[in-house]
């Protein structure tokens, strides 16, 4: 066997998940629980009755393309060329990497906390990974400089999130501007920058800051229907980039997959046209955050704010500081509340729990959560509660 | 950007099929004018609107792992544990490569002619390829002794497809049983072996060979919907293996794709949950392929009869040997008809035909055809025509 799979850790989050039981509150994964659009996916049944299900040209079918190049707009990306439509963000996170990154040669630098999956695609390509922690004390804020300083001679891909699993924070146009101003500076040796936004539509920070290609020409963006619209199964993604490397990245995906799901391509055909295709859930997810927040200050959880996205980290109280795993496996045993260690993303005095459970399950959850995190060894902690992480 | 895709050169297929004009008569792609079962598309939908539209579990729905490994009873891999449901045959050739495969280190051995996507993943993962051609003067009959011979002691992967995709052929008991034997021989060095099965259902051997891996332990197979059931845009597919191969697979195949698509998952569970699922386009393809055998006795055509899939390899007169490229372009410009020339598969002498287009307009194609490879310059072939190179 090739030997990159006896060296990939198993993942924690879906350890984490194998160890739920029937009737355990899940605060762990991030599956949507609204309903998807299922009219959307009759209109797709049409198209299928139709037309048959064949293949669509390798790099996805050029009306989805354009629409989805159209819709985003970003500077300089804005052409049905721009965009590889992919299966799930995952595959587009993936031919960034494969396509821009030469194995042995050159390293991805990971801005951290961070979705695991960035990493352990490096590692299966047998590309070095370098990692810069955003600070725990700005609340894990976006930070140019610090990102800046990380970059060495052989970075070739910078990977951020925005935004962020698991942070919830957004990296905003003074901060954008900066690191793009700075990474200018390197001239041709400029990394490329992915900015993952699978996210995107969940963006709660007014008005939304722009598209980081507007300061610099070397962006890829990943992107998925997965999270704005409850179809995690839908499998339907893209990859937006210049056209050089969408090119070569629709090779890799030729050679992975063939072409995304005809079906899938045209249930997304179907959100894209309508005029507001992306609006759908914003609204749950803004009155569903404001019951977090109210919830979290009521049972004086130390957090940090979402920005974006439906996750929070919890600070851990000094006593179980170093330990997110066994304070999340503590959870689970003795309050039966599901969260994620933030161990699995680089910040290990933290919880990540996702917020899109009921409002009624996800209370329970939260006042179970505040009692085991003061009652294993009673100890007050330290932590000023509430808003002294808010990144506002 | 990663050199391996500069140095990918372009493919013929779609090269060839980029020249196509509208009005020109299509010889050249493998896409299925059948309609595809729309009605499972319907109970998918139905599952859709009950279940909403949810990640299945990395190496797919269990029910359908389960259903397609009982329904195919390969010894030793007809458990739910032993399939991967994969985006197409095309992520279970790769899954398959990536994962027994050490870059630098093995060597992938490929029976040609084939399929040229199978050299074109190696190249992408940096693995070695070694090609092994079955003889022309059989009609590429499958040949055990020739593969075993080219058997070297870096030899990790043994690909090949049954029925072939170009030559139509299959590989009997006898010639399966005499691998597997010689292979064994090689104790704990010996290879495994990829089966390519995504025309299996569409094989004209009765009675149909048994699995490959009744002889022999280190088998894989690979197989989809998209032939038998005109469904290539559904992307579904499988690999069957042991079940340490399936596990590490999975893995691989969560960082490229988390998953295959929920509602193409649920459309192939309603395929398989019919008693007869797979039975549907065969009768169809029997009665085209009595009439195109038909069509180029009548025509004086030399070629190799079809056992399996929906391709013809048809031999060049020996004016227009070594030539295979330069014969279909002209095929193509003065007689607009579109076929795929056979050095895209390893076979220079021939020509590639898929019968799958309407009784009428293959055989005003095979006509054109017919009269311009005498035509160009008015030579008398050697060539005995029709049943010389029958394999049966």
């Amino acid at each position: 066997m090739n030997p990159v799979f006896s060296e990939l850790a198993p993942s924690v989050i879906r350890a984490m998940n194998a160890r739920k039981r029937p009737g355990d509150i899940d605060l762990g994964l991030g599956e949507p629980t609204l309903k998807p659009p299922v009219e959307k996916f009759l209109e797709a049944l049409k198209w299928v009755e139709r037309n048959g299900c064949p293949y669509t040209a390798n790099a996805g079918d050029p009306g989805l393309r354009r629409a989805i190049a159209r819709r985003y707009n970003h500077p300089r990306l804005s052409e049905a060329e721009n965009v590889c439509i992919t299966v799930g963000s995952q595959e587009a996170l993936f031919l960034a990497i494969k396509t821009l990154c030469t194995p042995g040669q050159d390293e991805v630098l990971i801005v951290e906390p961070a979705y695991p999956a960035y990493g352990k695609i490096c590692q299966l390509e047998n590309i070095a990974v370098h990692r810069v922690c955003l600070s725990p004390q700005t609340g894990f804020a976006p930070d140019a400089e610090r990102v800046l300083a990380a970059v060495t001679p052989v970075t070739r891909l910078i990977i951020l999130a925005s935004p962020a699993n698991p942070t919830g924070r957004v990296w905003k146009d003074d901060a954008q501007q900066a690191l793009a101003e700075g990474l200018n500076r390197f001239g041709d040796r400029r990394p490329w920058v992915l900015i993952d936004e699978v996210y995107r539509e969940l963006c709660y920070v007014d008005p939304r800051p722009q598209s980081f290609a507007h300061w610099y020409d070397r962006t890829l963006l990943a992107g998925s229907l997965s999270k704005s619209h409850a179809l995690t199964g839908l499998r339907l993604g893209w990859l937006i980039a210049p056209r050089q490397v969408i090119e070569a990245a629709s090779k890799a995906h030729q050679f992975l997959v063939t072409a995304a799901s005809t079906f899938s391509q045209q249930v997304a055909m179907a959100i894209f046209s309508s005029p507001e295709p992306l609006d759908a859930a914003r609204g749950h997810y803004r009155q569903q955050r404001q019951f977090l927040i109210q919830e979290l200050e009521r049972l004086r959880l130390s957090y940090i704010i979402p920005e974006g996205a439906f996750y929070a980290l919890l600070a851990l109280p000094p006593h179980a500081q170093k330990n997110s795993l066994d304070t999340a496996i503590g959870l689970l045993e003795n309050q039966r509340v599901l969260t994620i260690p933030g161990s699995a993303f680089g910040a290990e005095d933290w919880l990540r729990i996702s917020w899109v459970a009921p409002a009624s399950e996800l209370r329970t959850g939260l006042e179970r959560l505040a009692a085991h995190l003061v009652s294993p060894s009673q100890l007050d902690t330290n932590l000023t509660p509430g808003t002294n992480l808010s990144p506002t």
